[in-house]
């Protein structure tokens, strides 16, 4: 099966280029960065329970996280829109949510395309932005601590709620509905010298570490009592006969940031910030991407995938 | 109903600001070009009588064109595909066709999104160009003689002959399953001094001189008798009870320029060019955004839409 994974492998293969294909965003000339995300009806999201005001600020936000991504700072956005009959009051109310959220972004709405869809809302999200020096995700080194900013497993436990129309709290729900790209935290590690390397976590803490690993040539260590989350998560997560490490480990959709950040400049770095840095586990010697845990865990692992996850 | 011209306008007035949408590509600062299209299964292209490669070629085509319709050098392109499972094999190759068409034009693939989708492909690809002095559509001023590159019709055609599987000559089908963007041509317009706006004929001659005209707060009037095309297009618009001059005026993904041109320079433009120049019409005074004809003309003219068009 043709994966995103062997998308971008095989081009890859035939665009082997500085600022290619493999991070978050890419990078056209020295500090622009582009980015462009898809969300699609049924894939990403159901008309049934998602407002076209959440939509479109999650339209807007998982491609600014693509920008924090590298450290960037967002600039401006193209948005393309395939649209069945049925959606056009729904889109209305989404084009000025949409609007409204570019601009409570510092972004502007530059250009686009619209057109007919034959059944399914299709949404298309260009972003292009700029970072003084793009962090990348292929210059992790052995040694230095593995970090995370942001809530692991929240999106996908709402999203599983949601799905299954359970009463959890709302939190949650909204974690899935409408995420918050880490702009702020980005732009902030972006200036220490001591990030050596960053991607957001889109696609679950497990799949974006070893993605990382991979990208810099060497594997890592999950400290798996580092990853707790909070007593309300575990027993929503029970509520919905879920595995709260499982969960956390890969849930997709969360649009935290994964870094690494040197050994010894670590704990002047989390006193320093201003927000929560969660110390994940460190960069080893090891197989390119591999991933190992602290301790035996007894879990059936199933990466996230955008293949008809829902 | 909410159309892309609808949809366009309510983001235009949100959003006004110099390079904004409106043009065929957005520009982001000075002379940097970006835009996007949508191609969707149903809507743009049908998989029975399209095969991989020609989409491939198409979906960069239409994308140059909108950089060759400000008269710009494409630099960059990223892809993004909706893909259903039953489509793999065929992906694959476009794929491939893909890569190999970048390479053709000279431009790089740096990136992307790739997704399932739960029913129709869709590809979605943004371009990134340069234009030295990018020209708009909103200069255009009275007197100007209105002139088009490429062939009109052509494509509407060849889609109306794929859809009835009507047997015409195979020119007119791949006009519109292969188009190729007027990049040279434009590049040489841009060049000169006497070219005062230009466009991409992507909608349709009447429907695109329109948006020119309401651009440049002018009208124009289309000179009849110069829209003639050969035997053998009137001889298969017969075939297919279709009216060659509607073909011509309304047909739309041509991907031919539409541009204006100072009227005491057109002879010399013309004698200059190593391509063939129509001479369309004239800039005249009148409503912003009206388009007279030479003479009456008995014609039902529907404007092209990518609303249910096919």
């Amino acid at each position: 099966m043709l994966n995103e994974t062997k998308i971008i492998n095989y081009l890859k293969q035939n665009f082997i280029s500085p600022g290619g294909i493999g991070d978050d965003a890419a990078i056209i000339t020295g500090s622009n960065l582009i980015s462009k995300d898809l969300l699609v009806e049924d894939i990403h999201f159901r008309l049934k329970y998602t407002d076209a005001a959440s939509l479109a600020h999650k339209a807007l936000q998982v491609n600014l996280s693509d920008i924090a991504a590298m450290g960037g700072l967002p600039s401006h956005v193209l948005l393309g829109i395939a649209l069945p009959q049925n959606a056009q009051e729904y889109i209305d109310e989404f084009l000025q949510s949409f609007v409204q959220s570019c601009h409570q972004n510092n972004v502007e709405l530059i250009g686009g395309d619209t057109c007919a869809s034959p059944d399914k809302l299709y949404i298309s999200v260009t972003i292009i932005g700029t970072a003084h020096t793009p962090i990348l995700r292929s210059t992790a080194k052995i040694g230095d601590i593995v970090c995370a900013v942001g809530n692991l497993g929240y999106a996908h436990l709402g999203l599983q709620a949601l799905e299954s129309n359970t009463d959890i709290p709302k939190e949650f729900k909204q974690a899935f509905l409408k995420p918050n790209a880490a702009i702020k935290e980005s732009l902030w590690l972006s200036s220490q010298a001591s990030v050596t390397a960053m991607m957001d976590i889109s696609d679950g803490l497990l799949t974006d570490l070893k993605k990382l690993c991979f990208a810099s040539g060497v594997a890592a260590e999950i400290n798996i009592d580092n990853l707790k989350n909070n007593i309300i998560f575990e027993e929503s997560c029970s509520a919905l006969n879920l595995n709260p490490l499982e969960v956390i480990l890969t849930g997709g959709e969360d649009y935290g940031l994964l870094f690494t950040v040197k050994n010894d400049t670590y704990q002047e770095l989390q006193a320093n910030a201003n927000f929560l840095i969660k110390r994940i586990g460190k960069i080893i010697k090891g197989n390119k991407g591999e991933v190992a845990f602290s301790r035996n865990i007894d879990l059936s692992l199933k990466e996230f995938s955008h293949f008809g996850e829902l």
